[in-house]
This record gives structure tokens, sequence and C-alpha cells, in this order.
């Protein structure tokens, strides 16, 4: 189980195999270079990919050893900009949510690590097959876009398929060091947190929305389909669906769709007109299910220190320093 | 993490906590016996309670110590059938779905133990205050009905709100060592299995469905739906929903539910016809999403073992013989 995950941390260069979820307009320069700068592996939200927001995220890390992570099929319309990471050599570029096989080949090519993010055995062995270094297997639990399945059938169920190529990261639902522990049981090497860094000192969004997500008592508290992407026009291709906290506005539209498509041209501007406020009665806090473990917010460095000690308190891990600290006492 | 499964363990006058879930026409006396003799907790699925079903179940349990559970919003309509229970002085009395509180007074003053399974942390809350001995936290994984929280981030949800007065047992999504071993490190006392017993040698379900479950390659080939309740004319009260294996019933209907109500005079004694006759392209199988984790159909006895074993390597437990043994070698 160590063996795994201290492998992977070697892999990455880092002490602690625990990953930033590259969250769209969360996950800025400033939240990777922490979590990086913490031992981990700090991941910029390249998201839907806009060139000048990635060119500053960059240069925010201040020259950190950071990756950046990109929603595939929307990056495919702008391959270039692939191009662009590779200009700021970080340590990893991460594809979720489609075919990046051309992606992968290019930075491979460019001797950058390539993590691809699944939700299905099946998409993990179609990404080994094209190149991917490392296979990020993310759960229904997870904030944001994703699909159906529970990360704990899940991450054995990758492991199983593509374990004895690649190592495996765990994500959706972790967000403390009992669901870090428990993915190291499953058979990960390591995990990734979105939600858990959301709500961070350094994550960029609104201290409205990290309230939220701190107030939120559990997964029940959350939703996921497609109500939010109907309302500000940008829904995905199936069978994505994307979960996020609960609030008024999918409370009064839930399993109404066909009648929110009826009121879309007053209901439309009034959902982007909230989000732009910061409204988050109306506009979504992207959040996963991990919210109901989640009760401050903090610096991604004390995040990552209280990941690492409670996994090593529960697993009787002597070797949190990290093979970094290791060779360094070498 | 140890001490929390030997003293459930205790409880329970058992060497493993393991459970079987209570599956409804599946978790009949002879599996119920069998995982008790593997050295867990054999739960007869007394299901929507049928006295004559139950009677015959308790005798193939052939007085071996087992527990038995309910759907509880079934069960309150024939309350007398706690009283069928407590004359086989069953080792716990578990209820699912529904204000059991009445349910567990009668339990309690038998002197018999209460497991309560809910499905939210606010649920475990309620079910602690009128009393509940012990409490199953059910994943949005599992098989059957549920609620829509994944099992790795509800497990340490539901230990926060009552896990200071009850041990929590986790369900949904588990099938071997890996899955108990994560359960464990999530802060359980023990796991409760429905699935992976239905592909066992003991359990009543049909040949052809212990297959599909076998051939099942991951939860992406389950649905969580209402579908076959609407099919067989038993919708359960909100907010539960039903997971089985998808088939080509399933990839009919779904998102169609609106046409289903139309042509339910037609498709609704097809549907039952070939339950009937076990056609399982049409009824359905109700498993969760560890099926893609099930690879054949076993003895019970090989099921607890593996997952003892497994559990025991992944965790580097050194006291799987359990306490009864160590009594005895005492």
């Amino acid at each position: 189980m160590f063996e795994r995950y201290e492998a992977l941390s070697k892999k990455l260069g880092i002490d602690h195999s625990v990953l930033l979820g590259p969250m769209d307009l969360v996950s800025g320069g400033k939240l990777a270079a922490a979590v990086t700068q913490a031992g981990g592996l700090g991941i910029i939200g390249g998201g839907y990919g806009d060139e000048a927001w990635l060119r500053e995220e960059f240069s925010q890390a201040q020259g950190a050893r950071v990756g950046v992570g990109f929603i595939t099929w929307s990056l495919s319309r702008q391959p270039h900009l692939v191009d662009v990471c590779i200009e700021h050599s970080p340590v990893a570029v991460m594809f979720s949510f489609g075919d990046a096989s051309k992606h992968v080949e290019k930075v491979k090519k460019a001797g950058i690590l390539s993590i691809c993010q699944v939700q299905t055995a099946e998409m993990a062995r179609e990404a080994v097959a094209y190149g991917a270094d490392i296979i990020v297997a993310q759960g229904a639990e997870g904030g944001g876009h994703g699909i159906a399945c529970g990360t704990l059938p899940l991450v054995p169920n990758v492991v199983d398929a593509v374990g004895d190529k690649v190592p495996v990261v765990a994500a959706g639902g972790i967000a403390d060091g009992r669901g870090f522990a428990a993915s190291l049981a499953l058979g990960a090497s390591g995990v990734l947190l979105g939600t858990r860094f959301y709500a961070s000192e350094e994550a960029i969004g609104h201290a409205d929305a990290k309230r939220r997500i701190v107030d939120c008592k559990g997964g029940e508290e959350t939703i996921r389909g497609i109500l939010f992407d109907m309302a500000r026009d940008n829904v995905w291709p199936s069978p994505y669906t994307g979960r996020v906290l609960r609030n008024d506005f999918s409370d009064r539209w839930i399993g109404r769709e066909r009648d929110l498509l009826q009121h879309l041209h007053t209901e439309r501007p009034r959902f982007l007109e909230a989000r732009a406020n910061h409204e988050f009665d109306t506009a979504p806090v992207i959040a996963g299910e991990s919210a109901g473990l989640i009760h401050d917010v903090r610096p991604a460095k004390a995040i990552v220190d209280d990941l690492v000690r409670e996994m090593s308190e529960i697993l009787g891990y002597a070797g949190a320093r990290g093979p970094r600290d290791a060779k360094a006492a070498a």
C-alpha cells in the first residue's frame, strides 16, 4: 500500500500524493502553489480553456512546480492551449471528460506527465492504451461534472483494470485523513481533492461560496444533474452531469426541467446576473458530497498537513515525511 | 480502528463484524446460517413482511444465531411480525427505510439488539435518539432501495454524528477486503454486504441472476431509479429509489418514464410474467455497484474468509481470529 503511495510521490517529485483538483475558476496559481509548497501537487484549473486566465494563473504560481488540468472536450476546440502549458513546463497536464489521445501524445513528447481522469474502468483502459501516465478514478460524489459510479467500488474496479500498468489516484468524496486512508486501502496510490481545497484561504472562490461549503451538512444537500448547465446554456455531452450544492434555484426546478426550459427567457438572465453578483441562492456552488465533512476555511498547508497526519495515524504509516525528505536526509 | 471492530463483534457475539444484508427473497435462512457459521452475522431478509416465508426461513436457519431485517414502512402495516421474530430469539432485528421507533422499543424490551439502516447523518441521529443499538450507514452504491449519498463520504459523516454513542456499520459498494479495510479506515466498526452474498451458493436467487452479477463490469452497468417499481406497481415513498443491474427493459425505458406509464397496461403483465419466469432481460436483478468487483459464485464461508484475510493483510491486523476464538484460547 505504502510502496504504491511513495512510488507515485516519487514519480511526481513531491512528498505526498495529495493532488489538488483543477477546479475551473477556483484552483488558481496561488492555491496550486500553496498545495505544492505543502508537499502535494497543485494543479491549476484550466477549465474550458482561456489563454489569458491560464497565463495569469501560471504567473500567480510564481514558478512553483505545479500541474494544470483541462476539460478535454472543450480543450479540443483550442488545442494550442496545450502548447501554452508546455511553455510553462508544468509537472503534469491533466485531462478530464473526453478523448485526450492527441493531447496526451503532445504532452508526452514534451517530457511532461499526463494524468487522465476517468469515471469507469473501461475509460481507464482506453486512457492507458493511448498513453496516460497516471489515472484519476473519479466517483460520483465529486463536485462538478462526472458520471454515476461511487468512489468506494470504482477505485478497486479501476485498479483491477489498469493498476498493474499505471498509478491510480482516487477522487470524489475525500475531505480528510479517513477518506485518504480508505483510498489507499482500496488500492489507490494517492488522492485528488477539490471541494476540501475550495474551502481554503488561497482558493479564488467567493467567501460566501466557501461558507456554504462549510455549512453543508452532508451529501443530501448536494445534487447531481443538469439544471445549472441548462440555466447557463452549457449542457455537457451525455452522460456527464454536474454536482453542486442544493439551493433555492435547484429546489424550485428539480424534476421540472421541462418547465425550466419553458421559462428560460426570464430565468437565464436572472441566473447569469445572480452568478455575476455571487448570489448563491440562485448561482450554484460547485462542490461535492465531501462538503458535509468540511467545517472550516483553512490555509492549504494546514489541509495537506492534517490529511497526511490523519492518514498516517489511521494506517500506522511511519514514512509520512515522504521520499523527498528521506532523500535529503540520506 | 480495531478496538471498534472487535467491540462490535463482541456486542453481536460473533468473530468478525461482517453482516449479511437482509435481501428480500434472497437472504434466506440457509444463507444467513452460512454467514453466521463463517463467523459473521447472517440476517434473514424479512423484506416487506410475509409471515409464512419468515417462519420457513427461520426454520431453514436450523437454530443458527441469525438476525432478521425488514423494510420498515411496510412492516409498520403488520407490526405483529416483530412478535413473530421475537419468538425466534434473533441476535438482532434490523429496520431499514422509515421511522422504526415503535419496533425498536418492542425489540429492546425483549432484550434483542436493534439495527437501524440510514442514508444520512440526520437519519442516524433520529434512530439513535429512539434507541437504535447499531447504525448501518448505507451509501447510494448499494443494491435495492436507498437514497443518494456515496458510501465514502457518508460513513465518516455518520460516524461524526453518532459514532460516540453507537457502532456504525458501512454498507453500499463493498465486495472484497479492500472495501472492508476502507470502511474501517473511514471509522466504521464493521461492514454489511448484500450483492457479494447474492452471488453465493447459499443465496435463494436464480442462477441466471447470480451469473448476471458475475458478468457485470462496473457501476455503470447498474442504475438507480424507479422504473422497476413502476413496472411492478410498487413505487416507494420519496426519496427512496432502487438500484438494479441495467437490462433491456431499463435501456428501453430509462428517461421515458412518462411513456412507460402510458404503456403500463401492456408492459406490466409482460414484466410480471418475465419476473415469474426469471427472464432477466426484463425482470430486474437487484444488485449494487459492487457487482463489478464480483467474479464468481462461491460458498458464503469462502466469501467471509477472504474478506477477513484481505482486510487483515491490507491493514496489518493480527487479531483476525476474533474475540470469540481468543476467549476460547484463553
